[in-house]
This record gives structure tokens, C-alpha cells and sequence, in this order.
């Protein structure tokens, strides 16, 4: 399976609402950094609302996928984490520290919009 | 695997990038259904940019999924119809005469603000 990646304006909306394996993960990094290039968008909303929890891998390309696009000069924001994907992520060192994070999508493309100074 | 239904205000959104098969789209009727009744939604729009071809299964689920969201008080609009699909779906005499469409989400969404008089 492809997680299915929305283009809205300058943005790119990702709403990850299955679990994901290792394949789909990697997939999905490669997806988002080729549409961030091919888009040339210059913000990104994740939404994990969906996602009750996530094994290291996971987390790892997660962290990966946002330090990349950030690379790339696209700006990420991470939406909806649920408690156990916090445990996860700050227990394998993942501490996402300059990443904008809001409740839902609708909060992440508001703070977004903030960041990008919009 | 299940397409992932975004919500942003009022709106649904669901981009359709993989090719589904016909458990798919069953489970995607029945999540957008349920979607409508929980969030309340009043519009929905389809992106199908990234489908090239369907069958005529998943072409009478999607006729199916129109009719049932208007029924519930949601308007679709259907985007990035694709020449291939536009012909599946008249060959089937499935012709969603009452279904506004658009080139891609962006629009969707204007054509969804001017439908429902925004």
C-alpha cells in the first residue's frame, strides 16, 4: 500500500490513519520527498491522530522524513500524537525538538501558516 | 488497507492514489458514511487524479458512495477525473449527472464553497 499524499495550496496534507510496515513506511518517506520536489511546497501537516502506536523503526523514519524535508525546505508539522507515540518517540531518543505540533490538521495547517509567517 | 478520510472544517477529503480492489472499496464506503455521520460534513470531495484505470466494480461503488453521501446531506465533488475512467464510468451508464467535478482538490474545494453557497 501508498499513503496517499494531498496537495492543498502550498502544502501537503498526510493522513496516516493504518498501521504501517517497514516497506510502507520507507515508500512513504520517498513519496513525500519526491512530491516536496516536485510541488515545490513549502509546508507539510502529518497527522498520526490515527496511529495508537508505532515500533522503532517507525518512529525512526518518521524522525528522519521531517529532518529531511526540512532539508529540502519544507517545514513539518506533526499533528494528533496520541500518548504512546510520544512514549515511543522520546524513549528512542526522537525528541523532534524544532517541530512545530498542533491537535488536529486543522490546527497544524493554522500553525503552519505561523511558522511560515504567512 | 483503508484509504485515509481527512478532515478539514466541514469538509472531507480523500485523495485516492493506489489502484483498490473490491474489499477496498467496500471499506471505503462504509468509513466515509460513517465519517459523514460522525463529523457532521457537509462536503466531500474525491480526488481520483492518480487513478488510471477502474473496473466495474469500483466504478459502481463510487456511483454508489455519491448518491449515499447526498442522501445524508453531504455534496461530492469529484476531482481529476481521469479520460479512461471518465469512459469506464459512461460505458457503465454510470453517469453522476448531478455531481459537480474539477480539476484537482483546490478546486474542488472552491466548487464545493460555491455548491453549498459559502
Amino acid at each position: 500500500m501508498r499513503i496517499p499524499i494531498l496537495k492543498l495550496h502550498n502544502y501537503l496534507l498526510i493522513s496516516i490513519q493504518t498501521e504501517i510496515d517497514d516497506q510502507t513506511a520507507i515508500k512513504f518517506q520517498e513519496d513525500l520527498l519526491a512530491k516536496i520536489h516536485k510541488t515545490g511546497a513549502t509546508g507539510v501537516v502529518i497527522d498520526l491522530t490515527s496511529v495508537d502506536i508505532i515500533d522503532s523503526f517507525i518512529a525512526k523514519v518518521l524522525g528522519d522524513v521531517v529532518s529531511m524535508s526540512d532539508l529540502m525546505g519544507a517545514r513539518v508539522v506533526l499533528t494528533g500524537i496520541q500518548p504512546a507515540v510520544a512514549m515511543t518517540l522520546i524513549d528512542l531518543g526522537i525528541h523532534l525538538q524544532n517541530v512545530p505540533t498542533a491537535l488536529d490538521l486543522e490546527q497544524g495547517l493554522v500553525k503552519l501558516h505561523q511558522e511560515l509567517g504567512g
